[in-house]
């Protein structure tokens, strides 16, 4: 098939295979009578009806009442071969092909979950033109390179009421993923029904839990649009919610309080009484029979071992069983959890401390460690999945995440039967920093692009066209409902205080958050603390800049009016932004970062000038711009001027 | 109490008394201990909860879970006397009064209504300023001018789901609206459920119809915001789709279909059969049960009478009656049906057609012509409501709509207690060119300023100050999760097919739409025409074009350069627009009107050389000129260069 570059589309992911074909295949309000053909089930029915209403909501053609109209010929043919399995399973096919010409289009997958990914394909291919809305003639045969492609939700630490997770899901369906990972318990929230241990929600969420009929209308809402759900409770460590209303599953007395700060704490559950094993033996039953799915998390991470340490019954227990670490105490934890999950029909997984050597390996490694952990596991016969570069919440552009694959160089020297080990991958959005105000500004657009990196072929790595179809496909999520766009107009409107907008968004789209764990070092921070300051809003990419960095780069005579433009822009724009600074509370933390920016943006200037053809400026005006460029780039309000690496560059190209 | 205008609020609706104090409380997470006293009701707890939310959405203070603190002194103590009506009745006391100071606030009210009033006008008064979110000190007490202060929404030409229906409330709870009419049935579409007659929603909605559960879910989620529910079923014309499913009601035999086109047709129930009343009798009581509003409204509008001309039976009937005209054999039918609607317990509203000589008194008159009719009612000793005016589908700006006042002119000789039938008025959005995505960049802001005249005292005149506080409600109405804006950026997205939308939205802030019925005259439209061209993105408001007016009627020495910006910026848009409208099928029509405002853009700029000392322009310049601003003045594409009339004036003062 021809190389993909010769036809721009704006698909994300991208197929494995696309041929170009001639002409288009116009959209109009007939495409209501989509026709199933093949095998069919009500999941297929609402697929259809929903993808009519996804094609409505993006063109605005009213396609709902398919009546009053003379039925044509079907626009969109769809034939399904046979049903996946009842309870999604992890290496389904999901492959499809779309073929579509001038005529008409057709669908072709071998079982709903194929039918599902096309779908969303040819809503993505659809776009306007100066003939109207329609689709290009093409054929694409398309299927993920890895089998388990997820989002990891945290609704613990911030709770994330039901409407915003469907909401997730939509755009999770939107790009392919297929597994939805419900962070559903932590230190600072237990966020799910438990009928045989009422006091885990009762006492453990300040009354914001899911109901268990929640939960089900979620698997089913999930279901419906090919994603598995997978519950972490995580153990035996990040648990001080569940001690709030079963304190004597602690290693240490109590009573506890739901933990209200960020971090590592001490609680963790006690290893070794039987108790534990009791309850958790009922609480894995409960939950599950309430998760269809085949795996069953069960987090193990971070574990400080201060409470073991400190209680001299455990102390013996580790004596009498010659247990010599705590590490090893985690470990005899876990195989015992291990054989309640499997006494309850699933599989565990669990995060890089639960491998341990006599692990049975029907397990699956999810690796915060990296590549190399995964590798190791795929070595001793261990299925993995990678979210090591995948965290959402640290700050990172999109490049940085695209660039991070699960079959990086550790992988390397894997046979093919080890790298088959690497089932795929999973972003995380832990929500110390996140509400439902800010759930999709953070998850979207960049999920999109680790979503490519999960789906697409290997050597799909072109950055810039990423960026590209990152818009686009921005675009798609917010005609979808998404509300990463609004969210973030909302957030700026409020920082204005009232004020203008423009010279805030201006600073905005110029500073980006710190990275890591930067954060939460910067000051003290708890469930309570309010997220509606500028670095909230703040996105880890910036178009702006990004266009900028590239006239910078290339530098074009013709371009040059247009740095200026940019240049002048941020440099004036301290002065729009002053009065509004010093009139929000919210906003005046960030009045040192905009006089940076207008410092820089006039050294700028001063390069730009040189450039075209002005006086030469000496080896002390040089010293003190980087001067000026280097204490322009330290953070500050944990925030850090995005912009400084081009107008050093320019700077430079000064010389 | 001291003038308003020495203290720069944002309210809308203004109050009718409002004395500033000194100092501010400050707003924090303290403010979710809310303490109720004295009458308490489930509505109370509920909008309680519901002002904590939305002060929490406002400021982005976590406010939800009043836990794991301690509670301090309650930062706003609401005391209400008594309840109100069980069924929220005409004349009620919707009173409140507002007390803040810097160490605490108060709100009394005589009954649940006040109390929810009191609790919109302090959430508007929260704004953030360089010390924190907070109120300022202040003492308000508040009522409304009109009694009856009312939004109809048609929701049967398109139609408009449920939760669009619950949005459009949380937006009249905001600016005290009291009133939601509920316009249920068309020609076009049958929109409520009937157990007694299930072929009016079965053959007559396309399945787009509310459920009885949903109609009762409206209600109570309206009486919990304080607003009443009034259904409108029209009646004997506007009924094609009743008699899709009951041939036998009209008066040609039929058989019918759904009306898909716009216009006045000539279908009408037949008032000469007694099966018309047994049917109406049957249905009237259904309805009258399902809704508890004390006023049941029949329509009555527009019945061109031509089936009732072609029908002999009907015309030996008039005959045989003494009914000499359609006139009289509507009053005659609408006579009948009063009967109905009082049998049934309710009082009748209709349209000024209802309003004939032998009707009795109780009834409500919704003028859709005028201030006269009313006036001319209210001599007769009939109550009404002004709707003319406030039609929010003619593309008026607020300005327009702010000026009319249902005792305006025609009412001036009444009596004190002629005036007092005068109840109020409605906005009326029919549905003719708005959808879903559209309702909201429909209704909203304008309807806030209608809003304010059916509230504020008649005195609250100031255009400036209105569009100054209509910005502000604006953003609030978006925080409370209307869409107005998101879906006016989602507009402008679609149109530039992919290109960038500055361009777009630059053209749009200039343009409004054609007024009146020049929409509908001006191309063939129907149910299933895509509404997804500029126009429909078009906002009869445009703050930019009333800042350049501004600007223009000043013209100070230093407004020049910011003319000659904006008008440069419009000079230059054509040349980024012109690619983007020639790969827009949705675009190209606007081609004209970008070239219109490209020249009279630089015709300004012409004009300002001059005011700002250039050559002086002859005579022929400027007759050119006056031509050119003749062309750009007329519609175009359904437009209208909404900046002609301030360039205008430029190129005047520059003669």
């Amino acid at each position: 098939m021809a190389p993909l570059a010769l036809f721009a589309h704006d698909l994300m992911p991208v197929p494995a295979k696309l041929q170009p074909g001639a002409g288009r295949l116009r959209i109009d309000r007939n495409f209501a009578f989509i026709q199933l053909t093949g095998y069919r089930e009500p999941r297929l029915e609402a697929a259809a009806a929903r993808l009519v209403q996804h094609v409505s909501q993006k063109t605005g053609i009213p396609m709902t009442p398919a009546v009053g109209i003379h039925a044509p010929a079907a626009p969109l043919i769809i034939y399904c071969d046979h049903a996946a399995a009842p309870v999604q399973s992890v290496r389904e096919d999901e492959s499809y092909k779309l073929t579509i010409t001038e005529a008409g289009a057709r669908l072709d997958a071998p079982s709903p979950l194929g039918v599902l990914r096309g779908m969303e394909t040819f809503l993505q291919l659809i776009d306007l033109d100066a003939g109207g809305f329609g689709v290009p003639a093409v054929t694409i045969e398309d299927h993920p390179r890895f089998a388990w492609r997820g989002l990891m939700l945290d609704v613990a630490r911030h709770w994330i009421p039901l409407e915003d997770v469907k909401r997730t899901l939509d755009g999770m369906a939107a790009v392919k993923l297929n597994v939805f990972h419900w962070h559903l318990s932590e230190n600072q929230g237990f966020r799910i029904e438990s009928k045989r241990f009422p006091k885990l929600q009762e006492m453990g969420s300040d009354g914001q839990y899911y109901t268990q009929d929640q939960a089900r209308e979620v698997i089913a809402y999930a279901r419906d649009r090919g994603i598995r759900v997978i519950p972490e409770f995580d153990m035996p460590g990040h648990a001080t919610a569940w001690f709030v209303g079963y304190p004597e599953l602690a290693s240490a007395p109590g009573p506890y309080q739901i933990e209200r700060q960020w971090g590592i704490f001490d609680p963790a559950m006690d290893p070794t009484r039987e108790e534990t094993y009791k309850f958790l033996d009922a609480f894995i039953g409960e939950m599950a029979a309430l998760f269809p799915d085949e795996y069953f998390h069960i987090g193990g991470d971070e574990v400080n071992g201060k409470q073991w340490d400190a209680n001299p019954r455990i102390q013996e227990f580790m004596r009498a069983q010659g247990i010599k670490t705590n590490e090893a105490l985690q470990a005899y934890f876990t195989r015992r959890v291990q054989a309640l999950v499997e006494k309850h029909g699933k599989k565990m997984i669990g995060w890089d401390e639960i491998l341990t050597k006599d692990m049975p390996h029907n397990i699956v490694l999810q690796s915060w460690r990296g590549q190399k952990a995964l590798a190791d596991a795929a070595r001793q016969g261990v299925n993995g999945i990678l979210s090591n570069g995948y965290y959402l919440d640290l700050g990172y552009s999109a490049a940085h995440h695209y660039a991070v694959d699960p079959l990086g160089e550790a992988a390397r020297d894997l046979t093919d039967e080890q790298k088959q080990r690497v089932l795929g991958g999973e972003a995380c959005m832990w929500s110390e920093f996140v509400t439902p105000e800010l759930l999709d500004l953070r998850v979207w657009p960049r999920m999109a692009a680790i979503a490519e990196r999960f789906w697409s072929p290997a050597g799909v790595t072109d950055v810039a066209d990423m960026y590209r179809r990152l818009g686009a496909v921005s675009r798609e999520l917010e005609f979808l409902g998404l509300t990463h766009v609004s969210q973030y107009d909302m957030m700026l409107t409020r920082l204005a205080a009232g004020g203008p907008v423009t010279p805030v968004r201006t600073l905005a789209e110029l500073v980006e958050p710190v990275k890591d764990y930067a954060r939460e070092a910067a000051r003290p921070y708890n469930q309570f603390t309010p997220l509606n300051r500028l670095i909230d809003a703040a996105r880890p990419d910036s178009e702006t800049v990004r266009r900028f960095a590239e006239l910078v780069h290339r530098m074009n005579a013709e371009d040059l009016p247009h740095i200026r433009a940019y240049l002048t822009s941020w440099r004036d724009n301290q002065a729009h932004l002053a009065p509004i600074l010093s009139n929000s509370a919210l906003l005046d933390e960030d009045a040192e970062i905009s006089k940076d920016l207008a410092a820089i943006a006039q050294a700028g200037l001063e390069a730009l000038d040189t450039l075209q053809g002005g006086a030469k400026h000496g080896p002390e005006w040089l010293a003190e711009k980087m001067a000026l460029l280097d204490r322009a780039k330290q953070p500050k309000a944990e925030l850090l001027l995005s912009v400084e690496p081009p107008i050093r560059n320019l700077i430079e190209a000064a010389r």
